[in-house]
């Protein structure tokens, strides 16, 4: 075997093995959002879960991973490998978005937005953060450091998503005329659990792969940090929630710790690679505490999001961009402003284009579903399919 | 360190992640299965997926490995891996076998089957392909391609499974005397996800490391291709099913959805190596189209696979194959009449050993539960546990 | 590429590849648990696992680790990798015991408990084995073979469950006073088996891992035979208890088929790289067979196990250990008396110190829910979710 010939190898095998880990959040967000539809929906959930990693992949394969990066060269690893570790990553922009739209938005639709999403959009933002970079020599150029995607990612998906709420609307009987909040349990709480703890480990892979690296002892040490990190965050936004519901509530809402759990792993994706180990505790705790606000105060203004999507994803998709402005800004290639233009840019091209995009698709294939399908539930009309046919309704 | 020693402990190293992936297809085929049949067969379908891979792993430990292989020597990688790289693949051609013959055939007669397909059926198609080969020199020495399993995978488990049905028979009711085919539910739709979602996660081990060895340039590329390629015929049966079922009903019906995916994933296992990026659309997406029309030819035939495992694994095994020769022929040692010498050998062989086998078992042990055993469900009198005891039946 | 840095860059990814294979037995114990229990304490269930490795991760981090091994240094792989490891580990001694004391024990006094165990009981166990050993050189001082904690974290953890079953007392009705037990079905097979075959896959991680490095032919062998016979008393287990089964009651009662994979696994933990690949199918089946008469041996001593957690992981750790001393004395460095005298010190002190922790921590924060709380079940109170709310009781 040649010397030189090993980083090559090593990387390759890294990124494949991180890809595999990124893969397991399909079944992850799968049964996560499964779990917390009714029952009448958790087919329709599951299809355009199934949907979503089909055409987004596809669709990135034909178009979007050269709009994002110009090539398939790649020297350091197998090109191969390297668009299977990018296009890992394409489907977790919409399956963010499509969450906070469940119940009510339809099947097909959604497949037409995705082909838009990872076509074009989405590998647009990739283009000038982690790519080709267009923006390059203009005033938009971006200096953002966002290691896994907190803005490139998860804010995408959740401004995405926020567009897409605002055309859709809430789901019927969520905010009674009467005023107050009607609370919809989930469904299958199992489900939420597994869907939850496969996202976490996916995120091992997720922000580890993103090193791009582990052939020197100087970046396996760089992607270990990132996971211990990675991790740590995880536990603090879970025990910041537990402490918070408990205080508030004498009761522990599983829901919410596991969304809490997910808020502190948004949050630190930004710059896992940059703390020490007890930074990671503060910017989860923060990023699940943040979580249990952002519930009420989008409940507080209407906006339905039946999975948290936006407080998850999208609040701390900013919150973890702007720590490491906060916690990690050397002055230089890292600063608070150079991190909140990041933000900001991303966040009006992402909203703003899904916006016209959502609302032009509106006008063609309407995107929610009749009323009487949405009361009846989505999954005989848009599936054909019961997702339990033989269990017995409580109600 | 020692240079020499690299490749050795790399290729060890991907063997057993290799390995570690298809083992996940293990809850794969048993998540699937169990949602795919009625709550009161559940826990029977699942004990026969336990058992299977329990039984297979050892039957093929003692027996089976060195009637495939010769003995357990390796000097490239370590040669406990690789038995356990080959150990993960046998019990598959099982469960391809026994989802098949869900709902009516008892659990330990499949246990007794398990035992002799393990130690020396699929070792023999192991020793004539991938093996020792001991046809070699012989007017039956095969020259097909079949990198990971087309055939000596799938479409072997896909004969088997066709002369049990001929044995066994038909679910009762499942084609009612007047005609027609009775629709039988899958119980529960986010256990055949998260099945289906696990089966296409360990597909990247069982091609990936199918490539044999990731420690030079040459070998990373072509297991990072062959796991891309891998994906995209999956992505693309999905898609072709989707398109399909819209058009036919317009609805998604999810299992068909995922049963082309899962379709198209078997198609591309005879050469997912030998394509560029768009050829594995075009395999998958005609694999997918494969199993909407194979299922209803079944039905036709009055074949009840209530799991649709003929036309994923024998049908997409066969057009795998054949594929190789269409796509990848080099005129030399890739040909298409060595292909469709395979599948026919192959075919022929499997097919008729295992309804031998099968027939003689069937006198000593009867295969199939008792009429008003399979009225009731398998679960209470083969396992005598409920799947879901609490739960209240619809029906 | 530095020769040099090769093992460092190889061993730090293995213990990452390792570390995700453990953590999938969060999901693993968690879907085991829940499915194993009645509905009514399900999200009770999956709260405290959620916590636990939660609470139990970030205590490890704080205070554990560094009781248990001094500091973070390691000079073979990266310090955060072997961190990570070691993390691992942690929550697995308080899953086997708060599985045994579920639909009676609350949450929070759990999770209190959970911090006291990973921040010191176990840290302080670790020490005396693996760690920094502040007994040696004392009367005390162990030659104990355990690679990856059959008594370490098994037996650890049975010890615990069985002080605090003693403590906390068994579930309502259990026991009725006119004598026999009351049968008290799991409600998810489903979720049991998922459960189950996740902790299977972890284990390979769990032990292959043990071995510390795989940088080199001689460790890779060691690695790869440390899964496959791993793995192999695993199988013998599951089968030994079928058979077990079959002959005693003519039904294979999946639920103890599965617990008798895991009690194989367990037994196995001890020493599965000394072992040729036939000891292990010994000893994993007189691991199954204990697990079969362990089951009933403790429900003869009214001591209420919901998830056979004594069975599977005090009873199999006491004999996986103790079978190291028979199967792999060496006379010098293994013996069997050596293999006992670390029985003995590492479960008088797990028992006495959780004994006495728990017996304190029960006068300060009751650790038993309220009769009436647990008739109706402890996710209501506890956590004010339902697992699944929109299914009907079928009692």
């Amino acid at each position: 075997m040649e010397l030189e010939s090993i980083p090559y190898v090593l990387d390759t095998f890294f990124a494949i093995f991180a890809m595999v880990l990124i893969i397991f959040m399909v079944p992850g967000f799968a049964m996560l959002e499964a779990g917390l539809v009714r029952t009448k929906n958790v087919t329709a959930v599951l299809t355009i879960n199934t949907l979503i990693y089909a055409v987004a992949s596809l669709a990135f394969l034909l178009f979007g991973y050269s709009i994002a990066f110009g090539d398939f060269g790649s020297d350091s690893m197998s090109k191969w490998a390297a668009f299977l570790f990018q296009m890992a990553f394409v489907g977790k922009v919409i399956n963010i978005m499509s969450g906070g739209v469940s119940e009510r938005a339809k099947v097909i639709p959604l497949a037409f937005f995705t082909v838009i999403m990872a076509s074009v959009i989405y590998p647009l933002v990739v283009n000038i953060t982690w790519g080709a970079n267009f923006l390059e020599g203009t005033i938009l150029n971006l200096s953002m450091y966002d290691l896994a995607g907190s803005t490139v990612i998860h804010s995408t998906g959740g401004w995405a998503l926020l567009a897409a709420i605002l055309i859709i609307g809430n789901r019927k009987g969520r905010y009674p005329k009467t005023g107050g909040v009607r609370v919809i349990p989930a469904s299958n709480i199992p489900l939420v659990t597994l869907g939850a703890l496969l996202l976490w480990i996916g995120w091992f892979g997720f922000n580890g792969g993103s090193v791009g690296s582990i052939s020197s002892k100087e970046s396996a040490n760089a992607v270990a940090l990132t996971i211990m990190n990675t991790n740590t965050a995880g536990l603090a936004g879970a025990i910041m929630v537990s402490i918070i519901m408990y205080i508030k509530y004498s009761k522990l809402d599983l829901t919410m710790i596991l969304n809490g759990a997910l808020g502190g792993l948004v949050a630190i994706t930004a710059g896992p690679d940059l703390y020490n180990i007890y930074v990671p505790i503060l910017i989860g705790a923060i990023g699940g505490a943040l979580v249990v606000f952002a519930v009420s105060f989008f409940d507080k203004l209407r906006i339905d999001d039946p999975v948290g999507a936006l407080s998850v994803h999208l609040v701390n998709g900013v919150w973890g961009t702007l720590a490491v402005g906060i916690f990690a800004s050397n002055g230089e290639s890292i600063t608070f402003l150079g991190q909140l233009k990041g933000v900001v840019v991303i966040g009006v091209f992402a909203f703003v284009i899904s916006y016209i995009v959502l609302f032009f698709l509106n006008k063609i294939v309407e995107l929610r579903a009749h009323s009487d399908e949405e009361m009846q539930g989505l999954d005989v009309e848009e599936c054909g399919l019961e997702a339990y046919p033989e269990f017995k309704r409580a109600f």
